[in-house]
């Protein structure tokens, strides 16, 4: 079962955890958990939910075979734990904010509930494909903000954990990116994958002539040619020399990209090639595509920066438990820890978007016991029903949800300079 | 083969050139690629290699079975490259720094020789293994550094993406990390793993005392008891309550660590628990380790920070062609991009450690077709010969190198302030 569980990408603490509330009998209380962020990046707007769907995949995995209770036997995990492991399965319901949707600090993104042992095994899986997916997505949001309307493609896993960089690619197509180089997502997830050539390529060959000659012959005169190698006006000619009319693009990835893209803009016309792109890659961030907004670039390349969360590699999510079956059984009680600079809000929850002539306008979140949600957008749907899964999608839905989401925040949120979360949180 | 092959964690383009090079004849040149740093992360006094063995594995893994292949057509990649690809073993040599050793600006960590079509074909999946492994061992350093022999657990699991979160426990424990709390790092590399309980266990139950008191019948009074859910020192007194003398540890995880680590160890002295130890978690980076120098603390749960290679996220490496054989065949030919920022220095290289009394004093970086090595420490070693691996070690002894390499370094390197590399480096 080692190929495909998912239940040892988990801290030994939630099973120890399980060890003793079997112990102690509390092990089948009724607990509520939420995934929450307590604040955002600095100076961020937004945050972007993403990483659900791989979330909702990796559950169904989450199971533990001979080869998994054999390593927790070796961490000292007692015998009617392992038994207990050796059938367990999620029975428990999960709700959460739909893939794609823009959230904000103490936004319940994730609401996890079953009995305490179902529920606490699922915080690491939970909280390590959320943050690191939703660290992705909301740095490419502000990507494709800046880009505005001009293709971004996600090339950033030479940056990024090999696996990491394939969730990156995912999260970066939920937040608007039009295509990855990244060919093991292109696999998992049918996101459209591009690529063409590096430098190797051209160094490969005796002159840059040869080696974009090579590069047509094989892809044809509508590929990308890479024109920095050696001079880049040298490069360009080259490229038209070799390619003709019908070159696609070319791509510069190197130097001041602004003064490069309007030379090399007016020189692709002086040759006649008017209809051929500029591509733009070398350590783009969110400004870097914003500063180049006024000048001639079809399409952006973007990898370090977006896998790295462009600041914020993490999105800071937690997951705490806010309510458990009281011992006289039935009732939930609220509970919330009072560590210093980390209080929790107890309960379980309800959260509602609320509008101000079609723009978001409050975050509402209320505890579910003491009454009924204000009016406004529902934000919490149902992800599991009793440990089945009802809220797969294929990703292209989160895709379309991001922008809907995303359009509705006010005009802020296009900003890129640091300031509040757009859309104030209200407890009530 | 889906489940095991590691050739589609790679860029789309190193697919088209391997496609434009076959058909340009261009393909079966010699060729040496090479993984330096430009530079070191801002600040930063040195670098640690890890990932090795991680690559090593990885590349044996790396080939094209039908699911591999039929991905790369719908890509557009040519049935001859298919076919190609479909008979793809590696059969070129690797050589690199060992694992765990510190390196600089420059330093030829690793080296790819081999025809450019089974060479270029590495570059993702090298880079994306060595620059997450790379930056997690080199943020960890610094903090093992800082805790001056007190033990550092790794517990970042929950901030980095799933599969991320494995590596970055191994390259956590290369830089003498002790311990983590991730399962599968457990498994897969033999590990020691570690864990308790969260603040969830103590809210689960009706009070704190009865929390405490299910988990040491679970896990005995040597356990380690987190004391900061409501109050801290009714925590340490509910604690010593129930565990007695024997309590192996309390956790601190909030507020003011240095202030409540020194309240902690008085109160526990005067309860008769001077052999109770005091561990501290709560975003510890190394700054915050180094703070905790002077304060009766018995060792640090590191997460965030280290996971996120602190403030570091990647390291900076790159692969590039440094050499290819020339047109008439036989000799290499050194080759050099000439791109603003990012020129290269070409041809095949050695490295050698230079020392002064013991101590690291250059690192000096030569081409092997200029002549000899001067005198000292030879820093490339053979990783694979004709396409075996012959580098292949326990992590185990990544770890002891990791702990002599830094070991020579000049003082400097234990600074935590931001500085120039503590070894230049010289090219010859």
């Amino acid at each position: 079962m080692s190929g495909s569980s998912t239940g040892l990408l988990t801290d030994q603490y939630e099973f120890t955890m399980l060890e003793a509330a079997l112990r102690s009998g509390a092990a089948e209380r009724r607990s509520v958990f939420e995934v929450f962020a307590r604040r955002l990046p600095e100076g961020r707007r937004y945050g972007v939910v993403a990483g659900t769907g791989r979330l909702l995949h990796a559950l169904a995995e989450f199971r533990f075979g001979d080869d998994e209770l054999a390593v927790l036997q070796r961490a000292g995990i007692d015998r009617r734990t392992l038994d207990w492991l050796a059938a367990y399965r999620f029975t428990g319901d999960v709700d959460g904010y739909a893939e794609g949707e823009a959230f904000f600090p103490g936004s319940p993104i994730l609401v996890v509930e079953g009995t305490f042992a179902e529920a606490v095994l699922l915080e690491t899986l939970a909280l390590s494909i959320l943050n690191f997916d939703c660290a992705v997505a909301s740095a490419a949001s502000r990507m494709t903000c800046a880009s505005s309307g001009r293709p971004c493609i996600e090339m950033g896993s030479r940056r990024a954990n090999e696996q990491a960089a394939v969730a990156a690619a995912r999260a970066a197509y939920v937040a608007g990116f039009a295509a990855t180089s990244n060919l093991e997502a292109a696999r998992r997830y049918a996101i459209p994958s591009t690529g063409t050539s590096a430098h190797a390529f051209t160094l490969l060959h005796d002159s840059e002539q040869e080696a974009f000659a090579a590069q047509v012959a094989a892809l044809g005169p509508g590929t990308t040619l890479l024109v920095d190698t050696y001079d880049v006006e040298q490069g360009v000619r080259n490229a038209v020399a070799v390619a003709g009319r019908a070159l696609g693009a070319v791509r510069l990835d190197s130097g001041d990209l602004v003064a490069q893209a309007h030379d090399t803009r007016r020189l692709l016309d002086s040759l006649g090639n008017d209809e051929t792109r500029i591509i733009v890659t070398s350590d783009l961030d969110e400004y870097a595509i914003a500063g180049l907004a006024a000048a001639p670039v079809d399409g952006y390349g973007v990898g370090t920066s977006l896998v790295t969360g462009s600041g914020a590699p993490t999105a800071g999510l937690v997951y705490k438990l806010v309510a458990r079956e009281s011992t006289s059984g039935g009732e939930l009680v609220p509970v919330e820890k009072r560590s210093v600079g980390k209080a929790s809000h107890g309960g379980r929850k309800w959260a509602v978007r609320r509008y101000e002539g079609g723009t978001a306008a409050e975050e509402v979140v209320g505890r579910v016991a003491d009454g009924e949600p204000v009016e406004g957008r529902q934000m919490l749907v149902p992800l599991v029903r009793g440990g089945e899964v009802v809220g797969a999608e294929p990703v292209e839905a989160a895709r379309e949800r991001h922008g809907r989401s995303r359009g509705e925040l006010p005009p802020a949120a296009r900003q890129l300079s640091k300031g509040e979360p757009v859309v104030p949180t209200t407890y009530l």
